[in-house]
């Protein structure tokens, strides 16, 4: 026995050691997927996740292809191997293999050649208008994906806070819609997966769960190609929504985190006091600044600590994987001052390095135009912040005119609120660049904003697609859709994007429905905005074009648009009553000007000493 | 008789021509009356005011000093020589000669040396506590002078819009009491003479009609050189207030204008629009920006055209001449935004070119930091504009004090806007130069303001003389005066300072009988301020210390002013109730304080995990 016994042992033992030394290399996840020859930036930072992996030995063999660094973490199931890709690499696959006790796996790593077309990667700016829309509120193009086997959340149209379908297809289904109102640009909101439990309603997109991977639920990574192609077949622009800030709480890498700081505790930190002025205080605290940046938006959002390089590595070379991918000509970064401020300045900073021509708007959702500017690069800030990104959200602008519109004038309200916020524009070093907006995902919607009034309505509409800035519209907003109050309700499905929808929106006919059902001049609006939306397609005057305006006087702010060629008159009368203007306070604009055509009314109007506006309504008067 | 007509032709002729020839050169005006040597500036202007000047012929002699220039204009009774001083002239009287047709006037030119007393031209800083006072109603020390033979108004203290007698010997009789009061500066309204019709009542000494001249209601130019070497003496600044943007319609040069721009016309520019946002706004029409800049501020008030270089000159000069001549310490510009901006900035420069360590704060009175830090030194403005002004007057800080202790508090309300002002303070480039306030002679009294509610005081005057800036407060401030509305009733007369006033607010027995008559804490506001004032003056801590704020909880903020030796916490409970404070909040900041000196309560206060703070009060805080 004692003898049988030793053997079992010596067997037992040489089985272990065995399956130790054998034990394959098992990966699970490389990111990024593949990489591209040519970038400035000539290291790449892979990420290498699979059991034990740490224990790996990596090795590469390609011409012009080096490992400069491996970095090993806390978790024994990630790996971050830095390769570095000298000038003279050629496209091709790298036979990037990992060693262990004799075993050796390798994985094919594509080294791509960048794409040449010149239809990607436009960037975006003032030539542009853009449409937003909620990929699951929109379309579902695709009924077949609205349940995905093995995702933690279906379709509920019932729960306005639910998932409800829309889909890529949908939206690949109405790019004519779109285009056709005059729209040049297409931003929606994140399509990334986000396999969120059903309690937490993820429909929206900001709390990804994978960033190299399109949800299921709104198609796959080619279905977004076919869209972008689409998109640029057409001349739309394609601009993605990123989020830095935060991921789900399903995300992978927070489930089995590399180290214990890739999010924030929330143990430690706990939510966000979301007091933004505290990034740009020279005064701030650093209990309430850390509690700002270090604490999360939502308790199913953690938040990313960009302080770690890995981290700051992982989601720079994100960013790039999804422009040179797929080919979008911009990005707008959801809250923009809740990372770390000096990581997004260089994440600003690397995207433009790469690619100069694009343009990224962050949401700077600031109430002052000061903590605004702050964001857009050139702003000289006293603490020496340079941000190096392009575009902000105006959203001083949008509260002027929500709060303009509904107040009577005085000395500093009514429609003087928006020639108060304009006229600060001094302090931003390129305003054209800021993305102006009558209303967006987070707001109630602009028609419940002024009350359901058609009038103010066209005032706004007119206002921001002819003052300066890079106007954004909300989808729905063209055929006067309503809501606010709970999120959901400020996102409500467009009608006919469903097959059982009783009305399609879509349709002229639909239109005329929505008309009869809602009482609202749902035809009118759908083709006041598609004219004035194609007219200021093709205006220098308004893309680029000199911003001349006047004090508002009796709640009418008059302003114009002027370039060598041409100058655009526009009359905003926020008062009730009928206003006789005075042309003559005007004399050094209207330059004897005898007649104009009004892009509102679509009639030709004539100028004389004195130009009637009705109340509350607008007028865009292209000068002859 | 033919022949003795004839003859008596010849006579009246030879008499006529010989009136021509020998009609004596008069001259009623040089200015400046005198001048330095040793400027950086070598040039003088001299305007010779006299009927017919403009045909005599003038010269110099005296070493080391020519004339450059004569410019004659429109109006024969004007002529300005352009004296240029070299280096090696000395000091001493200059014989300037007048020539016509034979007959030679000579005036006495005094070239002074400069004053080398260090006590002088101090500037003013935030070390400084300002004392602002209306000459006209703080303490009548002459009334000797309430009525002057030939000036157009006397005293009338039965109207508060008219001149109620106070003047220079008031200030000066009342200089110990500003002093005990722990003020280290006193601003007073200007003094110049003003000889405007009852009508239009100058009593605050806003409309010159003669810019070298005090005005003889107040005192005289010796009087003043008298106060200013007195209050030196008591190490007490001195700060003149000054207006460039208009005179008053009974200025000798207004109603004899050397040409026709010295002022703008009224009858084209009408007054002023009052929008100052115009001259910053890269969008402003030349209609508003002129309304602003070229109209009347008010009908009695000529607006002064300073793109004239013979009246920017003239001003520039009579700055220098009243800072080396009366030693003040500094100037408050009165509508620092209402005058042409490229000639305030040229203003600045020179008076800071001549004396480096001089200060100056315009009074630009806009409603948010951008428009006001704009106009401080070094402000990047994407329009280029450079004001070389350093200080600057916080309204918006003042707004905020007013509009936040009057409402209740929310996410941006109450007192969290004093948080938000500062907040913004990465706009400007020296806030801790700005002036701040918590009331003027153009606003409502601050006790009124706060509902003469005296807590809320104590959280106004606690602020503003812990926080960063340069504070100023207003003479009656520390009796809790009242008033409002009309600005003679935001002027009332300071109880005592008439000898026929019933109670004397000056002495402690004034005060316990004004107690009496009013129902307020005056005797324990004026200890209040005194301790607290006092207290300030050798606090380096708070003069130059770091500022570290906290956002406010339940209408309460608390900050902190650190310096490498000490720390000051500073709380200001705009809560009716009682507050319990969590300090584990502000531990970066308490560092295992145990005890503090309470400056607002006068007692020691002990500090452990929680602090009580009693309802609507302030905390003075001085960590041991």
């Amino acid at each position: 026995m004692k003898k049988l016994s030793t053997i079992l042992s010596i067997l037992i033992l040489l089985f272990s050691i065995n399956t130790l030394i054998a034990q394959p290399v098992e990966i699970d996840r490389v990111e990024p997927e593949n990489w591209w020859i040519g970038f400035e930036e000539s290291d790449l930072q892979l990420l290498i996740y699979g059991e034990d992996i740490q224990s790996a030995i990596p090795s590469v063999d390609y011409p012009g292809v080096t490992i400069e660094r491996v970095t090993l973490v806390d978790n024994p199931n990630y790996q971050f191997v830095t390769l570095r890709i000298h000038d003279k690499a050629e496209p091709g696959t790298v036979e990037l293999s990992f060693q262990r006790d004799g075993d050796t796996t390798t994985i094919p790593y594509e080294l791509k050649e960048r794409s040449s077309d010149t239809n990607r990667n436009q960037g975006f700016d003032s030539t542009d208008l853009i449409y937003l829309l909620m990929p699951d509120r929109f379309a579902n193009g695709d009924p077949g994906n609205d349940n995905i086997e093995g995702m933690l959340e279906g379709v509920d149209r019932s729960n306005p806070n639910a998932r409800h379908g829309g889909d890529i297809q949908g939206i690949i289904d109405n790019l004519n819609y779109i285009k056709d109102l005059g729209m040049t640009a297409v931003w929606f909101t994140p399509i990334l997966e986000n396999d969120m439990p059903p309690e937490y309603g993820a429909y929206h997109g900001y709390a990804a769960t994978d960033m190299y991977r399109v949800d299921r639920r709104f198609g796959s990574n080619e279905k977004y190609l076919e869209l972008i192609d689409k998109a640029h077949d057409m001349d739309l622009k394609v601009i993605m929504d990123m989020i830095h800030n935060h991921v789900g709480t399903e995300h992978w890498f927070v489930k089995d985190q590399p180290t214990s700081d890739w999010v924030h505790d929330i143990e430690e930190k706990g939510t966000t006091n979301f007091r933004a002025a505290t990034v740009m205080d020279p005064y701030a605290s650093d209990f309430d600044y850390s509690a700002m940046v270090q604490g999360w938006f939502v308790v199913d959002m953690p938040d990313i600590d960009q302080r770690n390089e890995l981290v700051a590595n992982y989601l720079i070379q994100n960013t790039l994987w999804w422009i040179e991918y797929s080919g979008i000509d911009g990005i707008r970064m959801d809250t923009h001052p809740y990372p770390y401020k000096e990581y997004m300045a260089e994440w600003s900073r690397r995207v433009l390095e790469e690619f100069p021509d694009f343009n990224m708007v962050g949401e700077a959702w600031m109430s002052n135009p000061p903590s605004t500017a702050y964001w857009q690069t050139g702003f000289p800030s006293s603490d020496g912040y340079e941000s190096y990104l392009p575009s902000v959200t105006d959203f001083p602008l949008y509260d002027a005119i929500a709060a303009g519109l509904n107040e009577d004038e005085s000395w500093d309200t009514g429609i003087y609120r928006l020639y108060d916020v304009l006229s600060q524009d001094f302090l931003f070093p390129d305003p054209n660049l800021n993305v102006i907006f009558p209303g967006n995902h987070d707001l109630d919607r602009i028609f419940s904003v002024v009350g359901e009034d058609y009038g103010k309505f066209k005032i706004t509409l007119s206002f921001v697609l002819t003052t300066r800035g890079i106007p954004q519209l909300y989808y729905g907003d063209e055929i006067l859709m309503t809501g606010g109050g709970p999120d959901g309700l400020k996102r409500k499905d467009f009608p006919g994007g469903w097959e059982e929808d009783p009305i399609d929106g879509f349709t002229e006919e639909g239109r005329e429905e929505l008309v009869e059902e809602t009482g609202f001049p749902v035809v009118d609006a759908h083709e006041f905005l598609t004219r004035a939306a194609n007219w200021r397609q093709n205006q220098d005057v308004i893309h680029s074009g000199e911003l001349t305006h006047f004090i508002p006087q009796n709640n009418v702010y008059v302003y114009f648009r002027h370039n060598d060629d041409k100058t655009v008159m526009v009359v905003l009368n926020a008062n009730e009553e009928t206003q006789e203007l005075d042309l003559a306070r005007f004399s050094e604009l209207l330059d004897g000007t005898s007649s104009a055509y009004d892009v509102v009314s679509d009639q030709t109007v004539q100028i004389g000493e004195v130009l009637e506006v009705s109340g509350m309504d607008a007028m865009i008067l292209e000068l002859e």
